[in-house]
């Protein structure tokens, strides 16, 4: 049997795009030779719809569509992922589900039955879980179908589970041909790696092939990655489709041979692959083609445009320079310099006369008050509101250039350099900005070698160096990886190690900035966990652990 | 026997003061000679802690919390909620507990089974369910002991249950001698009526007393009311707690008397009283004692300054004038007047200068374009920024003032109007914001009688009226409840009897502002459907119903 593995990149509640994406893949699988087409999970809707879920008039269209596909699509073997209406009298009213039908019949479905509930998975929210897991037979074969989080509970691999049952474990006591897993699995630079030590472990175990169908595509602030794969039952890899890019690609279950693509292969590589891929889809699902942001001559509004470009094309990535007296004529010039590179328009709009009319305004109720952090939000409040007057005017979509580092201690202004809709680098780490830089670099120089070497600083009084206001970038982000993405806590992070000041110092700047957190802009996720849907805070608590 | 219900508004984290007053309201029991004194859900480490109870530092302090009450709390009996790790060995790693303590030793424990996971609560984020429910037996009592959703699952209130068990009616088989529910239930303006409701119809319904201990406080968006109370099992209140108060009542299960307290008389009051409590807590929480906000002479900024005035004291608030070339005489009139009788400081920065600074910088680059909405959002902006910088210099923090019809329909701007920590009316709707002021008119003449009567304005360009830009406000509320609070699909709404090209103009402009709202500070909820944590929605997106 012939299978095929349709990678693609559904707009949430587009089901007229949807639908066509998946009948028009559909018919490239038959065109193809293959018996079986399969889609990631809730592919006809999309992943994740979240409270869209909770309309009926959702639910309803949805359905709509399944029909419709049903209807229309060529005479081969399709399975893909719906929500669809519970049939028990109790608990929530759908559920997650893999519909298999061909010729307009419905062969059989499948319920998910783990519901993550962690991290950026609002599951339990929506869903009514499956009750079992029970083989499909199609054109002689029992196909073991799970969906996304049921393979990721095995009793070996997951010493401490987190649910009492393992789909797949009791998909393999009845005997399937073959194992598929319908996907939406977010990207992380670990993912992929991980995912792939899953399929080859279970397959190994069962002595099944598997086949691994992941959505693609940007949502939000999540990055589906693809990255869809079929294992054989010794664990080799037979089938490998496009990371980032829909992909149809297909498996031959007698050969157990198939299509392999090349995939990134750095893991630098893979984050700006993810990045492009995040802002594209966030720029077309919501309707912008243009992009705008501050040029201020650091490595962050650096990297953001050169990736902005890579994502958008020159033409449509418009750099603003809105230098004051304390920007250095060297900013200016690296500015000017990577523009010049990328090839991409800048116009120039000084904010010293619109900072000196505020502080004018303000004079009299700040008499006798000192110069201090106040003047330097000024500036940066300034430059927020003149990227977002060029938006109002022109259409583009504001890029905020914050990183990760910088979000988590909280070293940004709100309605400042966290205005935007799009915060392109606000998951990656200070540290990895620089590797990212230097990976853009190795293909062809772009960005300004100065940009690289310079000492970073906002720039919004004299002589200010980030340095002056933060411990060092290195130990910042090593402590802010423990801290953030493994929770470690403050006394496990200075068993590592670190000195028990610097890690005081750095918890108690996030654990202050979560009012900023709460009002950043999205962007895409790369870390293992990032701020927004994945970490849900308290702003106003009492909570200080002693240390 | 006596039971003292202990209405406290914990800080979330903050342990030692936690402590502090859990053994304070067990010495006052004790010493109003009651024999068991119960405190809210999680009231040990404050609700909801979200994302810190994966935090392993977190549960320790909470665990070392209990040990320090249990050890210093007086010789009654203490019933108190706190997050304790789970004994299996596959789930989530902790529960929501409560555990029953007298002299120093664990009489019982009793884990929550219903864990919500829709609206804004997340509990199968973090917490295992209990696996059964048993009466504790405490001096010769059996107590019937659940935690707050564990009593929302009765087969006759809820015919579509969300879950497949009734706590409430399994205690019963085993016969308690009491029930005994434990909250963190938040406010809307429904909820009073319907928890009593509930209550009864349980008391009733199982002939036995049931008392209901509820947390009061604000904890960011969530307003817990407290409204603790006891039933008869005949139906009838024979306790009642303060609503928006900490407080201690006492039941007498013999005679079956107790404590009746006043509450809120009308809908407004306890709206009024919910905003004050919302804002006081925020404050207190957060750390400030002073707030700022905008007073434009509407309605909206008026009935914020009113309420901040009765939480904070007029002392601790001030108002800030922000004029410019469309601003009316009667709209400085107007705001001098409110602040006149509300007796709060003012000062006044008319924003011309600096809009005008704006102008010139962006001309160059704007030339031949028509005034648009750029330039009404560019003087949003600058009051914005004004605001904040008057915070960022005095350490006031700054209330934002636009109401819920406004953040519903994206008649707001980002950065400008949406600048605040704290969105004080935010989840009120434009009429409940008439509402509200002539109920505190009704209390003595604050609010200038002009500012309810004339035409609503937002003063960003000529003659602008609110009503040119959208419908009329009655018709959008009445709608806008059906869509968003009901979750009423746009047929059923046109079902209802509204005009099908008004609800699609209203559901377009909903759907299209949820990026401003992801942006948007938080703000006390009091409807049954709130923006922010209760409804979490993509931002990109393509799902337009045909209707």
């Amino acid at each position: 049997m012939k299978i095929g593995l349709a990678q693609f990149d559904p707009t949430i509640g587009d089901f007229d795009y949807n639908c066509s994406r998946i009948l028009h893949f559909t018919e490239k699988a038959r065109d193809a030779g293959c018996h079986l087409v399969v889609f990631p999970e809730l592919s006809l809707c999309g992943y994740p719809p979240r409270d869209l879920l909770e309309r009926q008039e959702f639910i309803s269209d949805n359905l709509r569509a399944l029909d419709r596909v049903m209807a229309e699509a060529p005479d081969i073997g399709v399975l893909c992922g719906y929500a669809s209406p519970s049939t028990r009298d109790c608990g929530k009213s759908i559920q997650n589900t893999a519909v298999l039908f061909e010729k307009g019949i419905v062969l059989g479905q499948v319920h998910k039955r783990l519901l993550p509930s962690y991290d950026l998975f609002d599951e339990t929210r929506y869903f009514e879980p499956g009750a079992e897991t029970r083989p499909l037979p199609f054109r002689g074969r029992a196909l073991g179908i799970t969906i996304c989080e049921d393979i990721w509970n095995d009793r070996v691999l997951f010493p401490r589970r987190i649910y009492p049952v393992d789909p797949v474990a009791e998909l393999a006591a009845h005997n399937p041909d073959i194992f598929i897993n319908i996907s939406s699995s977010p990207f992380d630079i670990k993912k992929a790696d991980f995912r792939r030590h899953i399929l080859s472990y279970l397959a190994t175990k069962y002595r099944r092939p598997f086949v691994y169908v992941n959505t693609v595509g940007g949502q939000d602030g999540i990055i589906f990655d693809g990255n869809s794969l079929a294992i054989d039952p010794k664990g080799n890899l037979v089938v490998q489709a496009a990371d980032f890019a829909e992909d149809l690609v297909a498996l031959d279950t007698e050969s157990m041979n198939g299509d392999m693509r090349r995939v990134s292969g750095s893991r630098e590589e893979m984050i700006v692959n993810a990045l492009q891929l995040g802002l594209k889809d966030y720029m077309r699902k919501c309707g912008f083609s243009r992009a705008v942001l501050g040029l201020s001559g650091g490595v962050d509004s650096s990297v953001t445009a050169a990736v902005a470009v890579m994502a958008l094309g020159a033409e449509n990535v418009l750099g603003v320079l809105m230098p004051s007296p304390y920007t250095s004529k060297e900013s200016v010039e690296d500015a000017a310099a990577l523009a010049e590179s990328l090839k991409m328009r800048t116009v120039t709009v000084p904010i010293n006369d619109v900072f000196c009319s505020y502080l004018q305004a303000l004079a009299p109720h700040f008499a006798g008050q000192e110069t201090d952090i106040t003047e330097e939000n000024l500036q940066a409040r300034i430059r927020g509101n003149i990227l977002m007057a060029i938006s109002n005017k022109f259409g583009h979509l504001v890029l905020s250039t914050g990183n990760k580092t910088e979000l988590a201690v909280g070293y940004c202004t709100l309605y400042g350099d966290l205005s935007g809709g799009y915060a392109l680098i606000s998951d990656v780490p200070k540290t990895m900005v620089y590797e990212i830089a230097r990976h853009i670099n190795s293909k062809g120089a772009v960005i300004p070698q100065k940009v690289l070497t310079k000492a970073p600083s906002a720039e919004l009084k004299e002589n200010q160096k980030d340095q002056d206001d933060l411990p060092p970038y290195d130990l910042l982000d090593a402590v802010l990886e423990l801290y953030l993405e493994q929770n470690a806590s403050p006394e496990q992070i200075i068993g590592q190690g670190h000195d028990r000041d610097l890690v005081r110092r750095i918890v108690q700047m996030v654990d202050r900035s979560e009012y900023k957190r709460h009002q950043a802009p999205l962007g895409p996720r790369i870390t293992t966990r990032s701020f927004g849907y994945g970490r849900r805070y308290p702003i106003a608590h009492g909570y200080r652990t002693s240390f």
